[in-house]
């Protein structure tokens, strides 16, 4: 696939998700709870995970309309996980996605009921009344994104994350804290858009290995941009890592040694492709090579 | 019905909740999260919304196992939205179910990160691996779900409420806030109940028109309650809807009128059961007299 061919995909996917959400997060949700919400989640971001979804739906031909809401229902949980995690009580912070966070703009409460919803707001999504997804694909999509999400998943992996400040944890746990905390939620969108199509068993473990090792690449990728690069760049708080005391990829093992590990994972994700059978997972590649080398 | 059988098939629906609560809100998650998660849901509450799905699901002649789960899954929703609402960026409370709160016990980012997994878990337990529950089923009861709990209902309802301390609404207003914040997910626990068989049309309105009756009636005696009782029966904090100037069914028609209307949408349960057609809902026309007579 020319990198053009690519760029141009990259741009129509992320402009249907950019309308999906437009529609689907309501402006009319009371007492400016639907402003919240959409100022938490519209307009920003690079939408990974529902470009992943995307991409693995159209690697196994899944049906779009799926495919479409589970890109927004991940993206929908990505964007709760952070208006909570911003909060004065998590991380404490103040810049997101060069914007100033939700609980700064809204306040602490509206903050919290906004993510609330917003959880909520992505299995509705998914549950769509009338036959435009299958029921049992709607049924699949909920258990996939609901495992991710919860304690074995994402909201574990934070927990961890809290108690491991001023910790020295070893390569084992802080890959345990990542694979929960981000790596989930990245795996799944993987899972969710193959679940959207016909992806045969050998297919399947294939992609759930291309998205455990992007989910951990994206991670190893973080931890080296929150030391090199400036807070401009990033949308959101540089060298909060190191000021909060937690334990990274570089602070394990330096920067040198974390930047190769994050071309050993998308070599992973790469091998993982390889095998999965698949004609046509080039975009899911180029994916994978766009998570390592971003810089912001 | 005789008032005997009825109190033997309470104390058996909540005993079976109670068991069900134990086995699949995790104790191993990581970082103490699970023993957050289960202090904050186990071992207290009246488990109103699990007895209506129960209720509600055997006059339909419902499958079990889903109905079950549906329990366990509202009064997960029910348990994380007290959790967070205990917070104290909102109404800042110690004491609920007689027990320090679960942000006084644990933080409040354990507080808040338990009560995320909890929504998350709720959407889990709705989604079995298996055939124990049809894929349909378990799509119709996360869409019923998600629904009531986000920001057309339950969240919805919470913003409204914040954002009315101090101010006098007028009824059609309180109850609209309280149609949201408490009634959505005491009407979903009945129509999810109702979605575990094979409700017609007739009995589903029925239904809906029962639960929203019932809703509406629970949050009066609620709001006579917190005046009328001590924080001791209550287990919770009394009088803090007159502490935090929240607009009540109280405030706005005094005792009296407040606790006539409750009896009037008893009445009303009692009428839509009379109409539904359903042979089996004398237990439904109980739980109705139970939310409006109880003193906690």
């Amino acid at each position: 696939m020319k990198s053009d061919d690519f760029e141009a995909w990259t741009l129509l996917a992320q402009r249907s998700v950019e309308v999906a959400l437009e529609d689907w997060v309501p402006s009319d949700a009371p007492a400016r709870l639907g402003v919240a919400m959409r100022y938490g989640v519209l307009d920003g971001g690079k939408r990974l995970r529902p470009l992943l979804v995307l991409a693995a739906s159209e690697a196994v031909h899944g049906l779009p309309e799926a495919a479409l809401r589970a890109a927004v229902a991940v993206e929908l949980i990505h964007a709760y996980s952070l208006m909570h995690d911003d909060m004065p009580c998590m991380d404490n912070d103040v810049l997101r996605r060069g914007k100033p966070t939700v609980h700064v703009q809204f306040g602490q409460a509206q903050a919290m009921l906004a993510g609330d919803a917003m959880q909520a707001l992505a299995f509705e999504v998914l549950t769509p009344d009338g036959d435009a997804v299958p029921p049992a694909l709607q049924a699949r999509l909920c258990a996939l994104l609901a495992r991710s999400a919860g304690h074995a998943g994402m909201a574990g992996g934070q927990a961890i994350d809290l108690a491991s400040i001023g910790l020295n944890l070893d390569e084992g746990c802080l890959r345990d804290m990542h694979r929960r905390k981000t790596g989930a939620l990245l795996q799944a969108s993987v899972l969710m858009g193959a679940a959207c199509g016909s992806a045969q068993p050998r297919a399947w473990r294939a992609l759930a290995d291309y998205g455990a090792a992007v989910g951990l690449a994206f991670q190893v990728v973080d931890d080296i941009l929150d030391v090199t690069q400036a807070s401009e760049t990033l949308g959101k708080t540089a060298g909060k890592d190191q000021h909060h005391n937690k334990p990274t990829y570089v602070s394990l093992m330096g920067l040198a040694a974390a930047h190769r590990h994050a071309l050993e994972l998308r070599d992973q994700a790469h091998a993982a492709l390889a095998v999965s059978g698949l004609a046509d997972a080039a975009r899911l590649a180029l994916l994978a090579d766009k998570v390592v080398e971003r810089d912001s």
